[in-house]
């Protein structure tokens, strides 16, 4: 798949649908993605199941002009081999992430891109947005500066939305792009933090870490909020493991002799 | 009718639509204007009547809390009493009027308000879009940066993009404040940061985690600059100290147990 992405395609966050209703919605995303050139679609568990005609219907050609959508079945698969996603919500969390408005939010994704990292947007399901657990798997929220009392907005109008407030920041950026160099050129993929936290899940659970056991979701979470804050590099993810290793090789071993 | 304009509509731009087809499109529209604070919306001879059943299904309940639509026969009469009206089409006309790009409309937009004069934006049929009779009417012609080959927006993502190039304008100052929304009002001292690293650095020190030792403070500074990029709260400081505590309990104890 690596080779197929074209440098154009790098600089663009990916488009990620989580478990769509309506294929109306999902053509008109298509639809105004390309509109605003933005080219990779991926949707995870359509409630109507892909293809579907009725997106067809609405992208109006759409399809023809991009990549392959993608389908996945859950958001950790969805977003893996992406090193930066935003939530996009309306809705308050109580949670230790970033929240960002659009001009703020391309920003970053610009300046990630520059890097050659890769950025996605996830955008919950028509009635229920996304779960608590799916804005955790982000580094931050994206939000658009909406009524308080009337704040939902149709799917494809939110995608609609941040397909150009993107295309929009295009042309502030070039001029600034001299300042990005000092980035580190590798940030982790989502696989590969997901995977130092359940290695440290692991051993903090056979340390005996969460009590009682019932809060190990909720810690886990605000420990992924922390380190996804931080934007590790991959190098620093391999770092941490080692700490995490290290730290506990002697427990293990104590296990080992019982 | 002059009596019921409020201040804040005064800023506003008034959406018009002229011959809307789908009805889809004026409750998608009304939806998406009210998301972003917009309350005025005037429709110029929609095909299928008004009011519109699939038009309210769309409006998800905008329509109630908007100014009433009104319907007029023709352009001239929708926009009698506005003073500046900028005409929405990605399509490129031979006149002698000014083009502009979201950001710079909005600006005038402002600029105009500020006086007290009334803008309107004028959107055309989704089939069809504005005749040249209809763009004449206008004081300029307001376009997105789409793509050259695919520039023709569904007609209430059109007005999506508007509205929230409008409402993003007035927000400029706020977005900037965004950043700092989530990160709590708690943010670590330094010192109970160098705090915690020098606990992770003991724990490591006794796990003989750095070899050579010499490289001991070049991995600390790593670590230092991972840790600090993440702002963590004083509460999550905490807990990775638990974290680091709980990791290497096990190992002390075996080294107790010699």
């Amino acid at each position: 798949m690596s080779k197929e992405i074209t440098k154009e395609q790098l600089l663009q966050p990916v488009i990620i649908l989580s478990q769509p209703q309506m294929g109306e919605n999902i053509g008109a995303t298509a639809r105004v993605m390309r509109n605003f050139g933005l080219l990779e679609l991926r949707i995870i568990s359509p409630r109507d199941g892909w293809p579907n005609e009725k997106s067809t219907a609405m992208a109006a050609g759409a399809f023809n002009l991009m990549k392959p959508v993608r389908v996945f079945e859950d958001v950790a698969t969805a977003i893996a081999d992406l090193q930066q996603v935003f939530a996009v919500t309306a809705r308050r969390r109580d949670m230790e992430k970033p929240v960002l408005f659009p001009d703020k939010a391309m920003e970053k994704i610009h300046l990630t891109s520059n890097t050659g990292a890769r950025s996605g947007l996830l955008f919950g399901a028509e009635a229920s947005g996304l779960s608590n657990t799916e804005v955790g798997a982000c580094d931050g929220i994206l939000t658009y500066p909406v009524a308080s009392d009337f704040g939902s907005l149709n799917l494809a109008q939110a995608v609609a939305v941040a397909a150009f407030a993107w295309r929009n920041s295009i042309d502030t950026q070039i001029s600034d792009e001299s300042e990005n160099l000092a980035i580190g050129n590798a940030l982790a993929t989502k696989q590969e933090l997901a995977g130092m936290l359940k290695h440290l899940e692991g051993e903090l659970v056979s340390a005996g870490f969460f009590h009682p056991p019932e809060k190990a979701p909720v810690m886990m979470q605000n420990l992924q909020n922390l380190f996804s804050r931080a934007e590790p590099t991959a190098q620093e993810v391999r770092t941490l493991r080692g700490v995490i290793k290290a730290l506990s090789a002697g427990r293990g071993k104590r296990n080992d002799n019982r």
